[in-house]
């Protein structure tokens, strides 16, 4: 499993290494902006994860939903936390986010296996 | 293709597995919901599939729409009324939802020669 | 009520009207479409309309879901029937549909009282 | 501005009734879940509102931001906490969700200075 | 009609100035970077106007179509290269749209007819 | 990678066959339609192929995205023009549309490089 998250991780910085070595000013800074939202501020950055995470399910996008699972799986999440987080996004984003509550159990599930 | 089917249907129940092992009573109370809102009551259970179908094809999720395309194969509809399910979709959601009338057309076509 | 729902169709209608008198084909073409699909064919219209609520709720589209539930209305659609069109696009499409079902819920209504 | 959030509550509960009314299980079991998600557990009331808060900005339902934002009110949610959970929903959903930010801003502030 | 647009453009002034007037950076610079892609450079002003118009039609979203509409109203676009791009909206995103097409067109209109 | 667009081109042509093969005329006008919106009218089809890539890129479909991408290639777009587009569906459609430019950014610079 650690091989695919390896793989997951190496092909997003491969490609965002493609997009931000283009010529667009503004794509670099929506790019900035979209780290900077997640640092430690008034919230912590735990909890600026789970709701990046949140928004990534009721969105189904799956390559968001497993980039903060990796961020979380770093933090002092546990099963419990995690799985309130998936029951908020099901509830909200309905029977469409299934696949997606599958695919980040899996990984989650994963991930932990893999330590 | 029927392998494909088999394919997709363990993957799919595996996977419910593994989340309804979980800790969470909220996350199989939606499942259990979920179900039973397709069964027999007021409407038949074939109208509720194809309204299903629709729902999921409208908002573009390949794996709901390929679950109601199985269930509904296995009851009398026919291919007439199959594309005007998917006829309805895509005026409804727009062309982009042609991929998934694509994919949901080949599946279909799939599950009938393999009969 | 009757009131609201007369106001609604004339000010659809109206509107129809400005955007049918310009000059561009394909969108005329377009509401040609949109109106065949829901005619009686290989499904009846009354089917056809249930699965129009239905994607227009996951859509979250009010004047859509409006125009399909009178559309209903002048079927012999039943109380029953409607709620479970109602709980099968909550379950698919989550809570944030609800605002749309409450407000479906009481178009409903105030269409069955104002006869 | 305390008049327009008890107009918003008040009209909310006299629909929900509406629908709570009907003849429906799964619709009132999926309105029990919808409550239970966000109550205290492993992770605290609090975060789940914000984490709801943050799923409602991106999927752009004005009033199930509204309702999160009134039920963050009664927490002790700072200012620039508040200001983090719109950042992430802005950069997460994109500029379209920029009408909704302004308005929960706006009820943010309406809610503070009616105290 | 210009009433209505002032209305909007006001509003729309104030509500920003309340979203800015708040002490976070991140916002800020959204804002910033959602003006600076409409700017001209490799693509003019009014071609990437018309791709922000499609994206705000394709979205639903009335208050960014009214935005763009207004911005658009101001650069040599015709009627009919209008039209062709409520068109392509409507292709791609459906009937679903149909609401906001009907309001762009009218506000379009009413735009012309108060010069 | 002109092997890689190869066997898109020939899939989507395939499925194409597959649907248009079916008994369904409102399906087949519907393709008509959608062919018709990009051809050259009041505006030519290379700003018409910018705004369906733009409005595919907001709605995440990677298919169309793919699709306008190569019909782009073929038009004398350069570099900087595409980062714009690009840039105005990241901001219109958020950080969820990432996973998305990333590949169009791939696609396009393989397109490139397979000259």
């Amino acid at each position: 499993m650690s091989d695919k998250v390896d793989k997951f991780k190496k092909e997003r910085e491969e490609l965002n290494k493609l997009v931000l070595k283009r010529n667009n000013l503004n794509i670099k800074r929506f790019f900035g902006i979209d780290s900077a939202v997640y640092r430690d501020g008034a919230l912590d950055s735990k909890t600026k994860e789970m709701i990046g995470l949140a928004a990534s399910l009721v969105l189904r996008c799956d390559d968001c939903i497993a980039y903060h699972v990796i961020q979380l799986k770093n933090t002092e999440l546990d099963d419990n936390q995690f799985d309130e987080i998936m029951s908020i996004g099901l509830v909200v984003g309905g029977s469409i986010t299934i696949p997606h509550v599958r695919r980040a159990v899996k990984l989650w599930n994963d991930l932990k296996n893999s330590n």
